[in-house]
C-alpha cells in the first residue's frame, strides 16, 4: 500500500477526525498533523486521538507534509489550497474531502501555475453521516466505502494513483473520474437523497411526526445534516442537483397520478422497477 | 396488563409471527394460534416459534378465540373479517394490522350487523421493516413502537381499550384516534416517504448505483418492501396520499427553486426548518 511519511488534515472533524483514526489504525502514514483555527478544537482532536500533533497555521502544518488533506466545508477549500499552495514543499500532493468536484478543481486550476511541483487531486469519500464534529469520527468510517478520485486533461497521472492508493489503503473502493462525471454521479445518489429528505422533513406537520416510525426516520436521516453545510454543497452544483430533481419530479408524478388514477397495474409497475433498481444496484460492489 | 386466554392470528408473516412471539415473551395470552392457507408457511412458523399451534381453516382457528388478529395484506382485511364474524363466539374481539384503517373499518362497519356480539377494532402497529416472511420476525418489533388504534361512533369502549391494552402489553406507544384521522397521519409519515423513497430509487439510473453510500442506501431502504403490498396501501388511502404528496412537492419545488436561483439565504432557512422539525419532534416520545 502507499504510505506517506507526513500527512497534514486541514480541518479536523468528522471526516478529518475519521481520516487521522484510519491512517493510525492502517498505518498508512507516519505523522499526522492537524491544523486548527480555534484551540479547543485543537484539545478535541488530541483528546480523539485524531492527530498526533496540531498547530495553529497553515503555513507551518502544511510546510514538510507529502500529503496534505483539506476536510473542510466545500466553499473554503479553492482559497485552502491557495494558501497551502504557498508553503508547501515541491513533490507535495494536495487532495480534499469535499462533496462537489467541477466548481473546486476548476477554482484551483486557474490559480496554479503551469508545472507546478505541488499537486492536487480532487478527491471524495463517500462517507459521512449527519452529524458533526471529531468527537462522531471512526477509524473505519471509509471501510468498503466509495470514494472518487478526479482526474483532468491536467492533472499528474503519477499523483493521481498516490492518492487513490492513498484512500485504498484506508479501505475505500476508489473509482477515478472526470469531475464532471463526479458531479453528475453524486447529484443523484448523494445530493437528490438530501433535497428529498430535507423536503420530506420539512413538509410534515411536525404534529403528525410523534407517530412517525423507522421508515421515516429513515428516509430522513439525512435532513439532520447541517444545513449551511449542504447549502453550499448544492449551490456549487447547482446544474446537476436541479437536473437530478427533475428526474425525480417526473417518477414522482408518475407514481401519484398512478395512485390518483387508481391504476394498480402502472402503480405496481413502477413500484416494482424501483425495488428492483435499489436491489439490484446498490449491492453490486463492482467500484 | 390485559390478558386474553386464546388469541389466534390470521396471517403469519414478518407482523403476525412477531406478534406472536412478543406475545409469548411478554406472557400476553397463554394460546396462540395461527391460521394458515400453505402447510409450507405452517412448518415455518412452527420452525420460528412464532405460533402455539397452527390450523388450515379459519372457523376451527378462531371458534374459542378471545382474540384476532388479521395480520394479512390490507386488501383480504374486510373480507376476513366477515369470514372470522361467521365462526367467532359472543365476545370475540377482532382486530388488524393494516396500514390503512378508513377502507377497513368502512367496510367492515358495512356489513357488521347492528348489535353484533363480536367487536372490530382497528389496529395499525407502526413498526415493520422492508422484509417479508415469518422468518424476519422478532419478539420486540413494537416495543417503544407507535401503534394506533381507531374508534368510531360504532365501536364498543370497552373493546377499544382492551385492544389498546393488548399493544401496550406488547410494548407498542398507543394512540387512540379515528380512521380519517389514522389515514391522514399516516399518509404523512408513512405513505409519503414511501411514495419518495421508491420514486427516489426509481429515478436514479442504476449505472450511478454502484457508487451510492449510506445516504441513499438510508434515504431509499424503504423502496425495497413489496410492491404489491404498497399498491394496495396506497390505492385504500388514495386521497391522503395524492395530499401528502402535494405538500411534498410544493417543499420541494421551493427547495430546488432556491438551489436554481443561487439563493443561499432561502435555502439555508429552508434546509433549516426541516431539520428542525426533525430533530423537535421525531424524538418527542409523547405517544
Amino acid at each position: 500500500m502507499a504510505r506517506f511519511n507526513k500527512v497534514t488534515i486541514i480541518g479536523v472533524g468528522l471526516i478529518g477526525g475519521s481520516i487521522g483514526l484510519a491512517i493510525k489504525n492502517r498505518h498508512a502514514a507516519r505523522l499526522v498533523t492537524g491544523v486548527f483555527r480555534h484551540a479547543s478544537t485543537l484539545k478535541r482532536a488530541l483528546k480523539a486521538r485524531a492527530v498526533d500533533r496540531g498547530v495553529m497555521d497553515i503555513a507551518s502544518g502544511v510546510k514538510d507534509a507529502d500529503l496534505v488533506i483539506l476536510a473542510t466545508p466545500v466553499h473554503f477549500i479553492p482559497e485552502l489550497v491557495a494558501k497551502v499552495l504557498r508553503s508547501a514543499k515541491p513533490g507535495t500532493i494536495i487532495t480534499d474531502a469535499g462533496s462537489t468536484k467541477e466548481w473546486i478543481v476548476r477554482s484551483v486550476e486557474k490559480f496554479q501555475g503551469k508545472g507546478s511541483r505541488v499537486h492536487f487531486i480532487g478527491s471524495h469519500p463517500m462517507a459521512g453521516s449527519e452529524h458533526t464534529g471529531v468527537e462522531y469520527a471512526v477509524s473505519d468510517l471509509f471501510e468498503d466505502s466509495p470514494c472518487i478520485v478526479t482526474k483532468t486533461p491536467k492533472t499528474d497521472p503519477k499523483a493521481v494513483r498516490k492518492v487513490a492508493l492513498f484512500w485504498k489503503s484506508l479501505g475505500g473502493r476508489v473509482r477515478v473520474m472526470s469531475p464532471v462525471e463526479h458531479d453528475r454521479t453524486v447529484s443523484l445518489i448523494s445530493h437528490l437523497p438530501h433535497v428529498v429528505s430535507f423536503s420530506l422533513a420539512g413538509a410534515v406537520p411536525g404534529k403528525a411526526l410523534i407517530c412517525a416510525a423507522e421508515g421515516f426516520k429513515d428516509t430522513t436521516r439525512v435532513a439532520s445534516s447541517d444545513p449551511d453545510l449542504w447549502a453550499d454543497i448544492f449551490l456549487t452544483n447547482r446544474q446537476a442537483v436541479v437536473s437530478a430533481g427533475r428526474l425525480f419530479n417526473t417518477y414522482a408524478a408518475r407514481v401519484l397520478k398512478a395512485i390518483a388514477d387508481n391504476d394498480r397495474r402502472t402503480l405496481v409497475s413502477l413500484l416494482k422497477k424501483a425495488k428492483a433498481n435499489r436491489d439490484r444496484n446498490l449491492y453490486a460492489k463492482k467500484v
